[in-house]
């Protein structure tokens, strides 16, 4: 129920102050205590509200998920454990588990927002699980998706390989650690929004990913932002939001 | 000339081995000795090359923009300061400095790509510099843009006087210093993608940026993707890219 | 003793030059060898001394904590993991430990200093144990508590239908990790002091809860002071400084 | 006017639809262009806005002292250059500028809240003008204020000899720069809230305030809190909230 | 054999120029191929070769202890695990292991350097262990050492009850973590030289123990050097060069 | 087949354009999914693809290591540890792996690019791991290599008892951690270039390997490069290319 | 007068109570209201008040050296600018200012507390400054001071050449920037306490003297302990309290 | 005299034993009082004295300067600014200063050492400064040199054009400030040694060229060095020991 619709209610009489007041505030959220779901979040983020399982009991996740499973929402959670998924999944049959990507998805019905496609792309093998969190998310939330993986500029030919491909996406997901030099590289050879995503592989003085992350921030090609150190997630979001324009 | 067709005349005998070499490597580039201009970068990347004046001498300003516009470029200086503006600007009638943003614009022809528009917003008076950089250059590329200053989360109830406003748009540029808290409420707010950019504005413990970067890396609302600290150029360049899906 | 009292009396002749310059300097302190218990911080700070268990042995807590009951004293312990409360609790009959904010409280009566009530209020359930050790801290101490869970900015019409009840306390303690942005929309809607505490949640750059500190230290919102990361502690005792005042 | 007011005259028939809605999210709120005047913020927060001056032009800071004058309102500026002061000061006959503190007061009535008073204490000399910050906002928004400088940790006895004024304010506000001990050592020794302000005096490994900030944020003292660096203001302001509950 | 008697007896015809040469350069080394014991360090420096345990096998430190033992040098192993002495401490019957300061100490006689004594002061009980750490160093080296522990300035009172003994000392090593302040404190009480060791105990910001490590540098007290987080070792052997002046 | 004897066979019409484009971007790449073998890097780098096993699966590595091995490749892995080897080795017959580098080398045959040699010096017994990683790597590579092993600054005459062999290596590999000083000592030595590793060994706030790597790169030596923390194979790579000229 | 005389005159009748208590606390305090001189400092601690004149006024500082000299006592004050030096000299005849190490010294007779020597050794040519404040200050506490600049590791034989002077002063002070192994080497060669400098001289990463003081906290030679970057003055105190022993 | 030659003069009683000595330690070095110029350090190193001119005054540069011509030794003068070599300019006729890369040379003959070349590449015009400090240090050791300038990644095909010239020489310099990914492009494509300077080029979260630095330490190409940020002099340094093999 919008704002005008509200008042208009209150006008007619049909709704009390103190009922005007309360779904003022109170509108799409559902109290479970140690956690209050999002309902209106999809409708106005154009996102559903996801669980984040890092940090969260196996009882807390499976309480959330069923509860948005009752609101007939489908339900995505990231970050979660193979060990907490074990807990749960008798729970939630039907669930799928990616073990790569460490997300579970329950989904009733598989949905596709447009024909417009979402490019991932990594620089090495060991940023794949980073990819698969974006595609999951991606393909969640009904977006055409496809991966290219390994094709970091130590042999950057490997790209030139693919870069028609890449070209023909609405959006690419850039996914690199180490100097996270691929983001500018195909920053520089496309027309599309590009999201880096900086990932916490490499060793010595990458410092969790940010070596790669200000590389991205300090990217010479000019169509690139960035999201957090392997938040794979978080790319997908913005990738989805652009896509369905 | 594209790749194909340069193999066609290549085959049909109209360039030599060497020639079809050279072209495959050189095209779309402009030699002034100190500079290399690419006067393809447009067509690859959807974004033609701009002038980035800081730590250039304004004798190698002019020599590339006359250069551009020779070429029937239009012509795109920022971080230029007015000292070195002064210097040239009697070799460019008709270009228009904009003494807030630091940017000088020469173009033929204004043009919109389409109907969709950018809205920028601002924290606080302070980030204004850098969000007209930001509105000069989506300009500059074709886009509408409309902006909205001083809606920090101080006085939160500014921002949502504006909020319809600001939903209507297809992209949202939120510029933000201090804490950088205004990109997590926007995005929580819009289902439209949003494009954060911290600035340096601030004191003590904001070390040039640094806390509003961070904080907007770490946005809670999943649609925002961050670039570089003032770098209202690079926010427009990628609503650009998004605005012209 | 006093001071003053602790000179009359010297030049009474009740107290040797000795006595008195030993007691000038250690009353109010119980020598365990590995630890000096301050029996006087209470009178002295409004807060008694409490057992930071992090890096202690279990046979230490042990030792301080008896020797606090035969003085008489209420025991708090914090950073009390769930293995070193199992190895003493057999000693301390009557202590109540909390597995969720890893405290051992043991008070043998429950005090309320005062009416007025500190709210605390976090982003997300993360957040929650950090939280529980300042609620726990705070009721130990005398005050009356109140928390709200999970009301981050991602979806802050969650935040506006717990705010009449917010704007009630005399103290407001805001517990956010990943950007903090919380602090500040609290802070800009209250008139009351918000003691802001950083967490240690969120992934990527959020760099131990660095993120989440830098944004509440930069807080536009001008009534917000901040605790170190993950203090629920430091925010329980000061604001019960505040609300004994 | 408070929401449920809005609403009743609304039904009333007193306001229409579209004038409830512009009233909901508009009242308290001045437009400037480059600026929004956040009136209804003392209402709301206990705090008036405040201009603050740092990347501000003389001519937008004579704008919104003068719109501030307009509308009744005491007006405070800080981070005010006396350069800035120079150009403005012949438009607003009566404000006091501090060049100490770089502050400018103009206020019609001095007011006092009550009569707690708020204790400033700085270790060094060169910590002053971040103390003046603090006692010249506090005293603006109607403290009684003392001030005791130089009394750092090198030369302890020089705290103690003013140890008795200091434990007989309401709040104390501690400015230090260097290691910033003093906070923890005021912290050890009063019952009061302790407010630690680090400034960035000092050299080598200070790195701006960053040794202070840090050793302050983790005192061994548990009733401290911390602002940004040579922040006084927001010292302030959080002492006031204090000082007037 | 030193330089000077070197040459001669090249000259007297008692050494070959290769000899001499050899001589001249591997004097005072004892080889393992993995390690190479400098047997000269201590009449070069004031300090022998002491075993460094971390990240060496416990085959590694056997040998090492071994031929020391066999060359009639004393031998003190630091940071060495439990784990690791229990593995080899059959092979050195009548080594002493400390498992508080995990150190390791063979030494056939215990010698005394002169009446001089070093005090090493600790601000918190979890310092402990790296005041240990110095504490047997100091002992092994020679030095009448005496500690006080669990002395910080959150009860600043327990560091005054032991002033005097403090000020007897001729060197004082200060141990604390969190805030360090204790070093400040203790510096500006006291005319011989204080070593402050920063240990990386606390919580949050303390980033490892680089907030001690700042606090103590930036030291108003002018008295006070620094050694590297938690190097209990390193504070004992400038203590004894010190001490043995 | 380089890109000139392409268009030669395309104008010949052996090859037909798609054909053609398709050459020109994918030669010398062997598809396995999850990586993009690189089977041109040695005839375009001078270094074959070598395997970093760090993040990588078992099956992974066995995947891409046999089929390197059917394309008639040595192979060389890093960062293997003990447990995968050994999981794959029956798979790899004749394979070597080194536990103390890390590292399994399959090579049918032993070459030798020339007579010079590359020697690798480590500071202390901690750094020999490093050391042993661009031992392997080099000797792989086809380099003669010798080690000198804990010949660290603080007992400096170890170093000038080898002075002399160093001075006759062609590259010298430097690994040190703590402070790094043995770059600049050994580089004020020789005219030979100096390749310096910085390790993560140390305590304190040696933070990972930062303070090594600060140091060598500030070495006020004049013929010193630095490669990545820890980063042995780097180094070795670096001596290879250099040694082979 | 020390605690047990007050004691024993506050018995005897010849102070009150209140005078007693006064004096217990403002001994040896000379308050000038933006300073208090701490008149008793060298008494306590070795080391008279100096005036570190950074941050303040001419004014300031010609009152609190005016101050000192009405009290008899000795002048020193530091980074003092030439500037300020000039505003105040007329009033301070007999002052001797130093333009390198920018230092003002006024004292009526040169002392000498023993036949002890403090050696100061620079790495580089641009470390004199730093030097040259620990030298002035040195001297002005009464020791005797002998300096060897230029000798850093890039040429280690200049360091050789003047060991043996090295070896025989009391206390050795190293100053150095960029990577500062000129502190490890030297502590490596002698068997005095070792205070190192670390300077900001340098460029790249150096950070404003971060890589030498890590560098130098993590140095291998044990005998080694750090002031703050550039502190010349500090090193000069902790030295005086060494040789003074 | 080398170390052999000067034992058997002296064993010929051509040398005392005191004259021994002193020149075993003192030989190659010319005292100025406020340096000790090395004029051994070209046999040694490989590299002549050079004269590093940032914080060194015009007299000492000049001083050195012409003690060196004295010597008969070439002149390099590096970070010189204009204004010190107009002070100066007079004194040494037929030197040459270049104002882009602040280095005067003074040199009586060109010396080539070899027909091998140092390729110098960068990034943007604006990291030509640095580039031309490599250049003309490296041309001063005798070195062939050419550069080619401006073809970062945001148009890659500018490097392509050139790559063949690349290739031919035997060392490479790449110069590249913001994200530094121009030094993985390059190592990929190329097998020769690959020298790496980041430069502080860029703005925002570049912190002074750190991004660029960290980016070409992670670099994923396996023949990457890096020296110091800015540090043309350093990689021109090295270049040459390489080239000289």
């Amino acid at each position: 129920m919008d704002l005008k619709t509200l008042l208009e209610q209150y006008k007619a009489g049909k709704l009390s102050v103190d009922e005007t007041l309360q779904a003022l505030s109170s509108s799409g959220m559902d109290e479970l205590g140690f956690a209050k779901i999002d309902l209106s979040r999809e409708e106005r983020t154009g996102i559903p509200e996801v669980i984040y399982a890092a940090g969260k009991t196996a009882e807390q996740v499976e309480k959330i998920a069923l509860r948005m499973k009752d609101q007939k929402k489908d339900v995505l959670a990231t970050r979660l454990t193979e060990d907490v998924y074990n807990q749960i999944k008798s729970k939630l049959p039907g669930a799928v588990y990616n073990p790569l990507s460490k997300t579970m998805v329950y989904q009733t019905e598989k949905k596709i927002i447009n024909q417009g496609t979402i490019c991932i792309v990594t620089a090495g093998t060991s940023d794949i699980p980073v990819a698969e969190e974006a595609a999951v998310t991606a393909g969640f939330l009904g977006n055409n998706v496809f991966t290219i993986y390994d094709v970091g500029v130590a042999g950057i030919h490997r790209l030139f390989h693919r870069i028609k491909a890449i070209r023909e996406a609405r959006v690419i997901i850039v996914v690199a650690g180490m100097e996270g030099a691929l983001a500018s590289v195909v920053g520089g050879l496309v027309d599309k929004p590009v999201i880096a995503v900086p990932t916490s592989i490499g060793y010595g003085a990458n410092f969790g990913g940010l070596s790669a992350l200000l590389s991205m921030l300090n990217s010479c090609a000019s169509g690139v932002s960035v999201v957090n150190i392997d938040n794979g997630f978080g790319a997908a979001c913005q990738a989805h939001l652009i896509n369905k324009l």
